[in-house]
């Protein structure tokens, strides 16, 4: 019955307004959707969000994942897992893999080690979907920096190619739960592909459409 | 020159008061002294340590675990490795040694992994003398219960038992690093005990007594 969702891609990417398009439309359907986000899916992961965002002053590497993984496991443990545990779907903007596209391919920490706290944080929840926007690196950065500055978002083109290149190597790992969508299109064109995506695994677990 | 201590122990075993009074002689033989703490010795550790303590409510061990290690991270980097680059005496109440004792001996995490993030987080700084200040768990409990109230305070004799059972084999592990100190005697006594080996260090770097 349940269903674990995450939307994942680079700055500027539409993660967060395809993330609520899905919501309204899975509701219309029926389902019981629970909308999150990392970091700050829970009042001490919103806490963390502030101390990872604010301010110019660069974060050590490990600091800074130790943040994101604490975040997680406390999301897990106390919305993530107990939603799924009554049937419902869960709609999260960034998930596990963000940790591996920015930490282990942007900062270069140890891609092995970060995997394996990854399933720590997790306790093994893992998404049933995987919705990668895809959006080449100057795009999504020329559209974020006409909205908000953020410690992250002002990295390096440099950084943010490489976070780029992981995401593209974790939707090759796995293509089974991993499916990427042209993120370059116009959002309607975009939300219409993610939604037909989502569709699809609701119409699976007793959501169908009315034809 | 530099010199990095750190007090280790349970709760009530008096490592605060120690640590002042030990800042307070080495000052006196002319040592530029740094006292910090963790959680909680740089401002992001601040937000930290009050996100660790306040409320009642259970928190995941993991979720616990990195949030100590990401104010390790960031202590290590912004405090104690540039203070003992320039030659000063660090004085830490607790370090990497807590997570090993109540992390993995107390939580039951994995007591490997724990040990490789130890390393990550400190980045390889390693106290030169760690003063274990060993208290039995009910006389070391019954001081801190007239005094203040917080979450890992709270727990059970059981978890107090374990963590100080991790204090102990690690103290047999690493003897030429980790001294432990009586702290059921008064505290007088249990403060010239430390300032016994507080002293010895600080005269090989320098810092001699006066006679």
């Amino acid at each position: 019955m349940a269903l674990f969702i995450t939307l994942e891609g680079g700055e500027g990417s539409g993660k967060t307004t395809v993330a609520t398009s899905l919501a309204d439309r899975a509701r219309e359907r029926g389902a019981e959707v629970v909308l999150t986000r990392e970091p700050g899916g829970t009042p001490l992961g919103a806490a963390i969000r502030e101390s990872l965002f604010r301010g110019d002053e660069p974060m050590g590497g490990w600091t800074e994942a130790f943040l994101f993984l604490a975040d997680r496991a406390e999301h897990v443990e106390r919305v993530i897992r107990p939603s799924l545990a009554r049937g419902a779907v869960v709609i999260c903007d960034r998930f596990a893999d963000s940790t591996i596209a920015y930490q282990a391919y942007g900062r270069g920490l140890d891609l092995d080690l970060l995997q394996q706290l990854n399933r720590v944080a997790t306790g093994g929840a893992t998404p049933n979907l995987t919705l990668l926007l895809d959006v080449p690196v100057a795009i999504g950065l020329a559209r974020t920096r006409q909205e908000t500055f953020d410690r992250i978002g002002q990295e390096t083109t440099d950084f943010h190619n490489r976070v780029y290149e992981g995401f593209g190597r974790l939707a090759i790992a796995e293509p089974d739960r991993i499916k990427s969508i042209d993120a370059a299109q116009p959002l309607d064109a975009v939300v219409a592909e993610a939604w037909e995506l989502v569709a699809a695994r609701l119409a699976r677990i007793g959501f169908p459409g009315r034809g």
